[in-house]
């Protein structure tokens, strides 16, 4: 079964070892709970890579004084088992205190990119996901990193601070995977009941409705997310948090659909935010 | 004569040759204009690394709004041959673009540590040290890196980033250079006239005192700096920006002296800002 190591230490004497035995090393970030998304990721990386490192860190820096990080979902004997069937080499585990010292105040944080979407409603959260990213970039050294496209914000601000601050990893950007009616795989579904579940796939449709409007040929954005929000406001259990059309590198507002573009949405199910996305590459 | 390359590709591309060879590397962050202060760091370098890279880059992000930025002194010719005598092997120079991009927007921070001493009077000057010094090593990954204890927030700071952020460096502080007379040497002694140069001489003597007090046995931090406040006071072309007694790697301030301090002061001679400071290992 694959091995868990807790300290910085470990991982980085077996990390050391493979690259000196001039094996390639994939990272997967994961905050655990893993999923068929997850998989996904290992896979693309075991597929690169001859050594994949999987850490799975519940990093309290990215969650704001009112979010679930205490209930955020647990399960590492199925993470190491979905691990081992995709092929991982290694899990890293750290406890908080390993990964943040008592008097820890150092960050890694960025304007623009991380103050639109996801950003409005966590104003601290890409401060910490930087953070936590920069922490595993220089405790791992991977040669490729791999993130899922439904965080499409994350993937953005990692690829720009990556891309700013020199750091010498490429980052690898995966697919969304989604359930069999359309529901994008998070960790957070498990918070859903059946009837949430259900009221769920507003995102998702509200998602086609977008890709059905670009396909008939509407540009204008303002159009576009008026009717993505009359449909999912035809669903009870849902409140938007936002539904926005961003240029898909600097997430700053469009008008109209001239370039690449981002049509990213997030919206409370009960008090379950989920998030879902398209990118339409023009 | 030792190799000047200005873009972040080229520099990458010998030191991973270097390292590729077994070589250990060693970097010297400069802003140029180097003294014997800067070739103190290039000697250990050389000591304890078969490489050395001196990079030499005046960083406009640690410069304030109305600071020297743009009369920062600047002599590359000589900062080569300096280079060359004291056995560095490349020097990397690159120009304000390579290093920002246009929509450059990641920094790296931290509280606590860079709001004391001189982060009151330069309150953006420590993100851009953070910022451009985790670039660097980034771009370099250096096996060690050398910075003077002249500038001794600084290698606080530094050495903060590298421990919180699980940096793969190794930090080396080393010692403060001094004219004959004493002045601690800094590029920013040459924006000094004769009658300037004699009276930041108060600098070192306040630090003379501060030192002679201790042997003495005084150690309540308030008494120590009012007397040296009271000698620099007699200098009429100086102005005092702080004199603070703090814990050596907190940075805090500390009321007496029982643990080891640093004993740190800034002062202007005319419009040149002096720093100079002393550390008291109890």
């Amino acid at each position: 079964m694959v091995q868990i190591v807790k300290t910085i230490s470990e991982v980085r004497d077996i990390v050391k070892a493979w690259k000196r035995a001039g094996h390639q090393v994939g990272l997967v970030p994961t905050m655990g709970y893993l999923h068929e998304g997850h998989q996904s990721l290992m896979t693309a990386a075991k597929s690169e890579n001859e050594k994949v490192v999987v850490s799975v860190f519940v990093n309290p820096m990215q969650f704001g004084p009112t979010e679930d990080l205490a209930s955020y979902p647990k399960d590492l004997d199925k993470d190491r088992q979905l691990c081992q069937q995709a092929g991982a080499d290694l899990i890293f585990h750290p406890d908080a205190a390993e990964m943040y010292s008592a008097d820890f105040c150092s960050f890694v944080d960025m304007t623009g990119l991380t103050e639109e979407l996801c950003g409005r409603s966590r104003p601290i959260h890409f401060r910490g996901v930087c953070t936590v990213v920069s922490k595993l970039f220089n405790i791992v050294q991977p040669d490729k990193a791999y993130f899922g496209q439904k965080d499409a914000q994350q993937l953005a601000v990692i690829r720009r601070m990556v891309r700013d601050l020199n750091i010498d990893v490429e980052i690898i950007g995966c697919p969304i995977i989604r359930e069999h009616d359309g529901l994008a795989k998070s960790s957070r579904n498990s918070y859903l009941n059946r009837e949430q579940r259900q009221a769920a796939l507003c995102l998702y449709r509200a998602i086609k409705l977008s890709q059905q409007l670009m396909q008939d040929g509407e540009r204008d954005c303002q159009r576009i997310s008026a009717q993505m929000t009359a449909l999912i406001e035809q669903e009870p259990l849902a409140k938007i948090d936002y539904i926005s059309i961003v240029d898909a590198d600097t997430l700053s507002p469009v008008e109209g659909i001239n370039r690449s573009v981002l049509c990213a949405i997030a919206v409370y199910i009960g008090k379950t935010r989920l998030i879902d996305n398209i990118v339409f590459d023009i």
